[in-house]
């Protein structure tokens, strides 16, 4: 596998619940994924769960992280690691950007 | 393993290179882990390479990425997938951050 770059203004702008939540898939490769969530203030990110490992970094703003039945408060520079399997979702309480990280990749995500 | 939060308060600031580089190893698992570094400008990081996959996130400032001879410029937004054994190196035009991304964990960064 070769390196890759991936410049901001080549990444689509997936929208993923309209006026709410948008997100970038930003650089892959065989083990790890960037995907990058936009959140308007209140909206949810529906409890789910995946077999993924997932690490999630707040950029900015204000959360609520739901899981495994805890309320976690993240704000910039929080990060939490979500193991695969674990159901997990998210309350935004202020318009900030979530920072997520899986491994591996979500290939759903690049079926869009 | 359980779902473990790191927050940016408990991080400790590990020194790299006195007043020009510092880093937070934040969240991490079996997996990945997040490393957030930050740069003063003219500061370099070193051509050097490792067996883990690694992606790289510019979080702000402007760097030169030098990876398998060739120059990349990273603004914020820009992200780069460096795989197992890339040579790669960076310097730091104006102060800012990377967000590394590496697959498996860097053991040799807990053990500071």
């Amino acid at each position: 596998m070769d390196s890759l770059f991936f410049p901001d203004g080549a990444i689509a702008l997936d929208t993923i619940d309209p006026g709410k939540v948008t997100r970038k898939v930003r650089a892959h490769g065989d083990k790890t994924m960037i995907v990058e969530v936009f959140f308007e203030t209140g909206a949810i990110g529906s409890e789910h769960s995946h077999p993924h490992e997932q690490l999630s970094y707040c950029l900015g703003g204000e959360f609520d992280f739901f899981i495994e039945g805890k309320v976690r408060p993240m704000r910039a520079g929080d990060s939490i690691l979500i193991p695969g399997g674990a159901r997990h979702g998210v309350k935004c309480l202020a318009k900030g950007r979530l920072l997520d990280v899986f491994s591996p990749p979500r290939e759903d995500f690049l079926s869009r």
